[in-house]
């Protein structure tokens, strides 16, 4: 029941694609805070970030956390105050990378999910294995119609993308974060 | 690949808990249907039903379905369309049981999901083999603050919670869903 404790989330607002295949910095949804939070308390990660350049929807964040964790939300309820308190707020992944290579002494390995197969797609035991070790991992999660190649291609690793049994792959990026760490964190199943 | 097709999936709105204890018919979230059709459709659910006792409730859920099937929704993002297809609405469980019986010809195993232990749980892989078998089963998801207690005592089967790897189990209906499908009904991992 111990978790790893080395993994990090971030959700990236830009550089993402529209429905249109242009390069947007996409809003931050609520309840993408909500949801994710606590599939990552859930598994044991260690922090959520919400990457965004946008200094209004940095704000945004912040207001919506502290209602939570210091305002009546925190009261009314603790256990989505929890979660919220893993959440952090950075500009860009290279601020991400800073502020864990702080936490950790070392720089983050950086592993993105995409929904787009990848010729170097890592899978999910492979990945699994990784995060049995010491070292930080970080893993990114796009908003919008999905983040752009060149974002992806920057990352050490690209996870295999999810496939149901289907071939429908149009998951919201809620479900997509709770299926890959159930995946990557979650006990063995019975 | 092919998918197992005799899953049925309800989302229950009543009788549920509130946050003080109480049984009540909780209200339907929006985006619970399109987070969970969108799921239900990416691991090959024959139809998810959103069950409600209360009127304005369904007629709310018939909006919301044919601005996306048949409205400008549908032009705008026909992949939502078609997750959105899926959903059926119905006034209580035994509607729902009738309704699978007609598609069928033969009434369904109902699996009941909850978050707190019980002592008949059964696992995911057994539940995965059942669903090899032509058998229809309806898996049942309760919103608010979880199912009562006698509805789960109603069901044949109740599916073990989902634990990550911390203490906390506190993931929303719509994460949980994810996760369940995707352990039940997922590929094998690579």
């Amino acid at each position: 029941m111990k978790a790893p404790g080395n993994l990090y989330i971030a959700l990236i607002h830009y550089p993402v694609y529209n429905k249109n295949g242009q390069v947007i910095a996409s809003a931050v949804s609520n309840l993408d805070l909500h949801d994710i939070s606590r599939v990552a308390k859930t598994y044991g990660v260690r922090a959520f970030y919400i990457v965004t350049p946008l200094e209004d929807q940095r704000e945004l964040v912040e207001r919506i956390i502290s209602h939570w964790i210091e305002g009546v939300g925190a009261r009314y309820n603790p256990d989505r105050s929890e979660a919220l308190r893993l959440i952090r707020i950075a500009v860009s992944l290279d601020a991400v990378r800073d502020e864990i290579a702080l936490d950790c002494a070392v720089s983050p390995v950086t592993v993105v999910t995409d929904a787009k197969p990848q010729p170097r797609n890592t899978g999910y035991p492979a990945l699994r294995e990784m995060l049995k070790g010491e070292h930080p991992h970080l893993l990114l999660f796009g908003t919008g119609w999905g983040l752009t190649q060149e974002f992806v291609d920057g990352a050490d690793y690209a996870l295999t993308p999810i496939m149901g049994n289907t071939g429908y792959n149009h998951l919201s990026v809620r479900s997509a974060a709770a299926i890959v760490l159930d995946r990557l964190l979650g006990d063995t199943m019975d």
